[in-house]
């Protein structure tokens, strides 16, 4: 079974982490029939973290769990230390299928979405 | 004349920032015949300023600025940094419409958008 863990980086904000949980929510909603568990998890300052993510996945019956990053920009958080957390749970998990998609940020719908958001919103 | 300006945290790396540069140049192509100026600014760490990046959509002929927070999460710079940096430029500047739209995080499109990464990124 496929997953899809939604990478947040995480906030002191209680509503902040809470706007994740409910994009979670209607992705799942969304996802139906194409990809059968999503799940969400934090970088830093808020749970779970993204090792707990991935073990959840698991633990629902994910043999491929996809972590996408929910970030803008290419920084040190998606250079880096998202990559290095999942390979150190991959290396725990050698039978599961773990991989970093692409991030938010390099989607090309962005600029038809930030128009849509400028023109509307 | 309308404005676009797209508003980044801003990053101590460059190539964070010149991402959004980047993005705000495919931004300005796609707007084309529907708004005239696109331009960027950084909350903080990075140049243009919120207050400088307003100016320079008046100086290339604005009399419309819309200003869209590009942030994920309804954080304190969302909820009170941004709006009160533009109030108080709105304040100097009565004879400019300048709006505040919604953030990126609020778009109904994301889930689709990242339901497309996680199964093709």
């Amino acid at each position: 079974m496929k997953a899809l863990l939604l990478i947040a980086h995480g906030s002191r904000r209680a509503e902040s982490n809470a706007e994740i949980a409910a994009l979670t929510g209607r992705l799942a909603q969304l996802a139906e029939g194409r990809v059968e568990i999503v799940e969400h998890a934090f970088l830093e300052l808020a749970e779970p973290s993204i090792p707990d993510g991935i073990e959840r996945c698991i633990a629902r019956g994910a043999d491929e769990v996809r972590v996408l990053p929910y970030f803008l920009a290419r920084g040190t958080h998606v250079a880096e230390d998202i990559p290095g957390i999942v390979d150190a749970k991959r290396a725990e998990r050698p039978e599961i299928d773990i991989v970093v998609t692409d991030y938010l940020g390099t989607a090309e719908e962005l600029p038809g979405l930030l128009l849509a958001i400028a023109t509307e919103g």
